[in-house]
């Protein structure tokens, strides 16, 4: 929210930014909302997009010149942006319909001398700047640092070892693994910023930003196996430093400029898109080659060994029950009128903070009532929060964290107590229908997940409907939520589908200022065998467990395959979470699970 | 047939080929199936590969060192290589699992000199050359053409206008258009080497190849809609050459290389992976700056107007009478075992040939029986031919030429008398089941081929089978019945489908050494303003007309939609081709389209 103080504090902000760029000859800077690892979630010392606009939503990026300031967000933001930001100082602009690169580039002239701070942006992003005409000038320091008196701390929280009875494998096999790969692309080494892969690779967890378990650093990796992490060492129990052995140092961030330097003439990978630019203009100034290519540790991160999908199943069976106690509550509770949203995610967290396993939301839940559940990234504030009223649809997208997985299951309810609309009853369906298409799928080995999903959309284009996201993104094993390489959607890059990648299947169907609907399980890619005859199949193992709502399915519609793997999953929840639950929670799943009409 | 004789007269031919190497002071030399327009089809004249080896497949590149010569080609001609090729003077290797440049760069030593013909390769191919490591010489002659005494000479069919009635838009306009695209690309000139975008730009058609009736030229198009068609001028008939007015102008190919001189200093686009290299070479060296990019005619001459859809409408109702008539005769004589797969092709081809408006085939009709229709690109010879046995898979697979259309047609019948076993019923059924997912599909505006091939592929998938081609290519409008840019397959460029564009729809399934099932009909791109309230959404028109063999469906693995989509087309086809059909093939038509049971 604005007020007086803050617009005269925040314009003071930004007469101290353009004096500053003034100082550095600069036609103007831009300020991305990122941080050094350029991932989802950053901590409170990198919130510079929100210090200097007032902005604090979780994707966008100002552009300050000496005159105008504007700032570029997507849809998703648009209205908490306008409500932010102080018109006085602020164009506000839509960062799809206008893209940053090409507006500035067109009002500023010919060959403008932007700023940037080459920490805070890949190699991709500035080609596209240099590719709409703009002057990059990569800073030595960014200019907010110097302004920002109250700058908090950088995040520091306890760095644990992630036990190879969650991982799997140790460090010096995911190492050895990498270093093969390395070899393989005639490599010297690569350097990794992305925090998961960090943790992933060394077996370390912690909580330095919110819902992701990751420290945040840096390392190298090398040819040889050996590796350096970048952070500070007082943070690594010695047990930790022990376990990784000799060939791998521990040494601060402020270790990194020589560490890359000593790789001149050699050839280092560097993930293009991924990793700030600071790493290859670093490299490249020291005399060595750097080649464009992912983050080696993306794809045998994706690919979840045994132990961890022997724990993403017990990861899902523990959070099937809270998950079930919840949506038995909301159905005794909701026609009452008496929840609202706030009220519903709290007791959903509630349950959940009962299991001792629990680490915390793998995100900050999407509780949405009503039209509320039509907006896709709809997160409840206390401005927002509404009731849910009796014969509504509710949306409730949520996750945890566990040390030997990660969950994030979407359920959509109806409120009751009559029965619900035919045309509800019908889209959901048609949601459903996209859901067991891509649950019941066998494939060849090959192919990717553009490729599939038009599968789980059919059913709503038949009558001219679609949903504006994925169908599903990959997920992480105690690690992120979000996870890449491979995703289910025509814009994913086509990275085939291979045994132990997690992937959510996610379609939904929103209409505006009435309902949103979203079905979403966590599935595993497996192995077919017994479809192997000629050559490599795979299917998908389904690993959340909870109840679709009954009420909500148009059993006509129905096919007999679709109805028998409703029946089959429903059994199968039963069999499964029923013992975890006990009097009216059981008696709900009981009902809630039998074979459909 | 290998024979003594051939093998002496092609032993000097390539001991001669080899003298010319030495003397250009070569390690070697290439000698792709192509001809100067990189098409699959090619004249006489251009059959350098089956000259210098004996190999007559239709897709091959022979590479002649020294001392050793080899052939690359696909699965398909494997073994019609193998029975071709003189294994004293040819080793035979699969362009697949060995492909030629990294095989010659293995062998030959490090950076070898390779001589090519660069009217007879892409810039495409040859970057792929030189990034396995050779050192690619062009030639300013091809020495086989110095060596072939009785080399045929280029052909010189007649060309007739494409009329207005058929095109639906003159060439004036189809240039202003291409004009309008150059200009928007800041681009001067495109060069123009696919005879299928000359005749189209042109109006003009001929019969220069076999099924695709094209004249063979190159045209240069310019920014400011003028052209120039590169072909001997006493070809062009005196009223095609007025109506292309005094902007076109009209020159022997001699003239090509002045022409490309002129553009000394013009940016001009030349398609590298569809031009010859000689065209970017000769380009560069004159002083213009060549701009990679595809054949400008290729988008708009694959969304067809509402003339040419019009056409495509009557030309596949046309065709429809002799090809249910022939599926009439087919049911009458198969169960006795007199007709063989010759008979079959000859007795389609009479049929359409009592047709006034037949052009002739759009392809080499596939014409396989049992074992033989599991063979995908199956030409029947005298040596294979197979009579059509009682109870087994007889596959169809041929397509016409009409000056309003192109038509491409599979349908795969069981000969009978007894009924068709429980497992080739399921396999046909799920077939089916896939061309009906494509037949039926709705789907929004920027949905592309590659986001669909899945569906038509899922039913199969469910029980671990699959086919190894495409489901769909793009067809030309009395043009090639291969047409680019789209196409139905995981491999194909996501270009986006767009309204007018005509592409098959050909799901199949093969088991070897039993029986070939495909099932194709000719798709044309509608929009469904019905479905696009919110967004722009799309559908198919099926163009091609006529009965799936009832005797294969096992109506019982079908769902209410597939059945309802079958029982509708079958009365589609009764009700628009039945009045064609007379006594009884009448009668056979009646029963083909009765409902199912």
């Amino acid at each position: 929210m604005r007020n007086g103080n803050n617009d005269t504090e925040l314009g003071a902000r930004l007469s101290a930014l353009r004096a500053e760029i003034a100082r550095e000859n600069l036609a103007g800077f831009v300020v991305p909302r990122a941080d050094e690892h350029l991932g989802e979630y950053v901590p409170a010392a990198a919130e510079r997009l929100a210090w200097i606009s007032g902005f604090t939503g979780s994707a966008g990026l100002a552009v300050v010149l000496a005159d105008r300031a504007a700032l570029f967000t997507d849809g998703r933001y648009q209205l908490q942006a306008a409500a932010e930001l102080d018109p006085m100082h602020w164009t506000l602009l839509h960062s799809i319909e206008q893209p940053a690169f090409a507006w500035l580039a067109a009002i500023a002239g010919a060959g403008p001398r932007i700023g940037y701070d080459p920490w805070l942006i890949s190699e991709d992003q500035l080609a596209r700047a240099r590719t709409a005409g703009l002057d990059m000038v990569p800073l030595a320091a960014n200019p907010i640092d110097r302004l920002w008196a109250d700058r908090p701390a950088a995040p520091a929280s306890h760095i644990v070892a992630h036990p190879l009875a969650h991982s799997g494998l140790d460090s010096a096999t995911k190492r050895a693994e990498i270093a093969a790969t390395l070899v393989a692309a005639k490599t010297d080494a690569a350097v990794i910023t992305d925090p998961a892969s960090l943790a992933w690779l060394f077996n370390i967890r912690a909580g330095d930003i919110p819902y992701t378990p990751v420290p945040l650093g840096f390392a190298l990796i090398r040819a040889d196996a050996s590796a350096s992490l970048f952070i500070d060492p007082a943070r690594i129990p010695e047990p930790v430093r022990a376990g990784l052995g000799a060939t791998v140092s521990i040494a601060p961030r402020d270790a990194l400029p020589d560490a890359l330097a000593a790789l001149a003439g050699k050839t280092v990978r560097v993930d293009p898109a991924g990793s700030p630019a600071w790493f290859a203009q670093t490299l490249r100034a020291a005399g060595a080659t750097v080649v464009d290519g992912p983050d080696p540790c993306l794809l045998p991160k994706a690919c979840k060994n045994a132990v961890e999908q022997e724990g993403a199943r017990r990861a899902h069976l523990r959070d099937a029950a809270p998950l079930c106690r919840f949506l038995a509550w909301l159905a005794r509770e909701a026609p009452s009128g008496r929840i609202d949203e706030i009220g519903a995610a709290s007791h959903l967290l509630d349950l959940r903070c009962e299991l001792p396993e629990f680490h915390g939301e793998s995100f900050n839940a999407i509780s949405g009532a009503g039209p509320n559940g039509a907006i896709i990234h709809y997160r409840v504030s206390a401005a927002s929060n509404r009731p849910l009223k009796p014969n509504e649809v509710y949306l409730i997208d949520s996750g945890a964290q566990f040390a030997d997985g990660t969950t994030d299951v979407t359920r959509t309810i109806w409120t009751g107590p009559d029965p619900a609309p035919a045309e509800l009853r019908d889209r959901f369906t048609r949601v459903l229908r996209g859901h067991i298409a891509i649950a019941l799928l066998i494939f060849p080995d090959g192919v990717a997940g553009p490729h599939i999903d038009t599968l789980a959309r059919a059913p709503l284009w038949q009558v001219g409907l679609d949903y504006d996201h994925g169908t599903g993104h990959g997920v992480g094993s105690y690690l992120s939520v979000h996870e890449g390489p491979a995703g289910i959607s025509r814009a994913a890059k086509p990275i085939k589908l291979a045994p132990g990648m997690i992937l959510s299947n996610e379609p939904g169907y929103y209409l505006p200022g009435a309902y949103g609907i979203r079905l979403e399980n966590l599935l595993l890619v497996q192995p077919a065998p017994e479809h192997s005859a000629g050559k490599p199949f795979l299917r998908f193992e389904t690993l959340t467990l909870a109840p679709f709502d009954r009420a909500l399915i148009d059993t006509t519609q129905l096919t007999r395959a679709e109805r028998a793997w409703v029946n089959a999953y429903h059994a199968r929840v039963l069999a499964e979470v029923g013992p975890a639950l006990a009097g009216s929670d059981a008696a709900w799943l009981q009902a809630a699970c039998a074979p459909l009409d």
